[in-house]
C-alpha cells in the first residue's frame, strides 16, 4: 500500500486536522472530531446536516461553508458515521429553524441517519440522494446508491437555505433536485482502504469496471477498457435515457474524478461528454470539472447530468464558500 | 497505459477543447489551440503570459483569469511550447503596458521564451521561477527547476498587474517573489507519458523518489517509503533551511498534489507539515492544498513554502477568478 500516512489508525484524525488547519477560516472541527461545522453559522436558517463513510473527500467536509451544509460528520472509511455525531453536529449548528439531513442511500448512513431523527428534540426532515443509474440494487443498498449527484443536491438545497426555505420547502426542493439528478461511472485502478491494506478489487492491466460504486463495489460488468468517447457514449447515454431527455434540455455536466484522476484526462472527459450530449441535443450549461466525489485513491471518473430549469440554474449559481466549492463570494 | 483518452496524438487537443468548454465564461482558446487567454482583457495592464509542457494541469491555462495570468501557451506534453505561440498570445493579450513573460527554469522553456522576447515588438520582461530545493541541476536545467512555487508567484504577479503595476516594478515584484519561495516533492509512482505509453521511471512497490522533479526526473535518492511525518520533516526541512527562515517567520504552505494524490492524503501532509513548522517557530499564515502544479498521473506530493511580509499577503489574498483558483470575485 503506497499512501501518505503515517499509522493506519491515524489516518482519517490526522487528515482532518489538516483540513481544519488549511481551512480555519471556514470551518470548525467538533469535539472528537465528531463533526466538521461551519465556522459562522447564519442565525435562523434551517440547518443542513451531511456525513458518511471518509474516503470521498471532499465530500461531505469540503462542502461546509456559506451557502452550502453548516455541518458534516465524517465516518470512518467507507463507513457510516454514528447517530451521536449526527445530533452532536445538528445541536451545534441548529439555531431554531429546524435540521435538513442529506444522505447517500446506503443502508448503514440510512440507519443511522434516521435513528438521529428519531432521537432529536428538534424538527427534522430527510432528503436521500440515489442518483447512479449503474444498478437497481447493490451490496450496500436497497435500490439505487447515492454518488456525485449528491453534490448538486447539497449545493442547491445550501443556497435555499441561506436564502431562508423553510425546512418543508428544503425537502420537496431537495427531492426535486435528487429526481433531476443522474450519474454513472467507471473505475480503471482500485482504491485501497487504509485498514485493509491491499487494493479493494483486483482488476486487469487493461480491463476497467463499468457503473462502479463510490467504494469500489461492483458495477454492470468488467471489460477492456475503452476509448474516452466509447466511455462518455455509455455514462452520458445512460443518464440521459434515464432522465428521459428530450432535445433542448439543459444540463449541469459534473465530470467528477475518483481520486486519482488528473484534470488533462478529465477535461478530455469533458470535450468527449459534450459531444456526445449535442448529438441528443442536449445542452450542457453548467460545468463543474474535478476530483470532488472521490473513492480513496481509485483512477476513473463519473458523469453527473442535473436537468437545469431556471430555478435550479440559479440555485447552482447562488454564491458559495466551501474548502473545495467557492464561487461569488 | 491506463488512461481516459482516445487516440494518443489527440490527447491535447481534446483535453484544451473540454477545457475552454468547461471555462467559457472565463478563457478563449486562441487559434490551432496555441494558446489559452483571458476572455474579458483589462485594458492599459501589463500583460502576463507563462506557458510550459502540458501535463501539469491546472497550470499553466487554469491559472488564466482576472487577477491571475492573461494568456499561457501549452506545449505538448512535457515539451515547451513554440516562439510562435508566445508572439500570438502576448498580441491577442497585450493592451500597451508591455508583457511579462513568466518562464519555469528549463532549458527549452528559458530558450524558446527568450526567442519570443527577442522577436517581440512591444516592451517585454521575464521572470524565471526555481524554486526546487532538491537538486542544483538536472537533466533539463542549468541551475534549480521551476516547480510547485510557480503558481504562488504567478498569483502575486497576477494581483499586482491588476492593481496597475509597471512592468519594472512587476519584474522586481516576480524576482522578490520566486526568491520568498522554495519547494521539495516525493513521488509515489511514475507518471506515464501518453505518447511512451509507458511509465516514466521503474519504481519498488515499497520505495519514494526524494526530490523528484515534476516531470519525473530523478531527484536526491530512492528509498523506502517513509511515514507521512518522516516525509513532512524532510520537504519541510529542506524549504526551510535553505529559505534561512528563523523563528517567528510567517509562510504560505502550498501542499501540492502531482495529480494522483487524493485530498485525504494530501491534507494528512497539512498536518504534518504544519507539525514540523512549529517545530522550527514557524507560522503558516495561509494555506492551499490540492492537485495544481501535477506530473500527469503521478502520485506523491511536493510542499512549497512562501514566506510572507504583508505586502505579499496581501496580494496572495487579492481576488482572483480562474478556473483552478477562485476567492473574492
Amino acid at each position: 500500500m503506497k499512501k501518505l500516512i503515517n499509522a493506519v489508525g491515524d489516518v482519517l484524525a490526522e487528515s482532518l486536522d489538516g483540513f481544519a488547519a488549511a481551512h480555519a477560516d471556514i470551518v470548525v472541527l467538533g469535539e472528537e472530531r465528531k463533526f466538521v461545522r461551519r465556522r459562522s453559522p447564519k442565525p435562523g436558517k434551517v440547518a443542513l446536516v451531511s456525513g458518511g463513510g471518509s474516503g470521498h473527500e471532499p465530500l461531505h467536509a469540503g462542502f461546509v461553508g456559506a451557502g452550502m451544509l453548516d455541518a458534516a460528520c465524517p465516518g470512518q472509511v467507507f463507513t457510516s458515521p454514528t447517530p451521536d455525531q449526527m445530533l452532536e453536529a445538528a445541536a451545534a449548528v441548529e439555531t431554531g429553524a429546524g435540521v435538513l439531513f442529506i444522505v447517500k442511500n446506503y443502508e448503514g448512513d440510512v440507519m443511522n441517519f434516521a435513528m438521529a431523527a428519531e432521537m432529536i428534540q428538534v424538527p427534522t426532515a430527510t432528503v436521500l440522494t440515489n442518483d447512479d443509474v449503474a444498478i437497481e440494487n447493490s451490496l450496500y443498498t436497497t435500490g439505487r446508491r447515492g454518488v456525485a449527484g449528491t453534490l448538486v443536491v447539497e449545493k442547491m438545497l445550501g443556497a435555499a437555505a441561506e436564502q431562508g426555505a423553510a425546512l418543508d420547502a428544503l425537502k420537496a426542493l431537495g427531492e426535486r433536485a435528487n429526481a433531476a439528478t443522474r450519474s454513472m461511472g467507471i473505475a480503471l485502478t482500485s482504491c485501497t482502504v487504509p485498514a485493509a491494506g491491499k487494493p479493494t478489487f483486483a482488476i486487469g492491466e487493461d480491463e476497467m469496471e463499468v457503473g462502479v460504486g463510490i467504494h469500489g463495489e461492483p458495477g454492470r460488468r468488467r471489460e477492456k477498457l475503452a476509448a474516452a468517447d466509447a466511455i462518455a457514449a455509455e455514462l452520458v447515454g445512460a443518464c440521459v435515457a434515464d432522465l428521459g431527455l428530450k432535445r433542448g434540455a439543459e444540463v449541469l455536466l459534473l465530470t467528477n474524478g475518483f481520486g486519482a484522476t488528473p484534470a488533462m484526462e478529465l477535461y478530455l472527459m469533458v470535450h468527449a461528454a459534450t459531444r456526445v450530449l449535442a448529438g441528443a441535443g442536449v445542452k450542457p450549461v453548467r460545468y463543474l470539472t474535478g476530483n470532488y466525489v472521490t473513492s480513496l485513491d481509485m483512477a476513473g471518473c463519473s458523469i453527473t447530468l442535473t436537468v437545469l430549469d431556471e430555478a435550479l440554474a440559479k440555485l447552482w449559481d447562488a454564491p458559495v464558500h466551501t474548502a473545495a466549492l467557492r464561487w461569488g463570494m
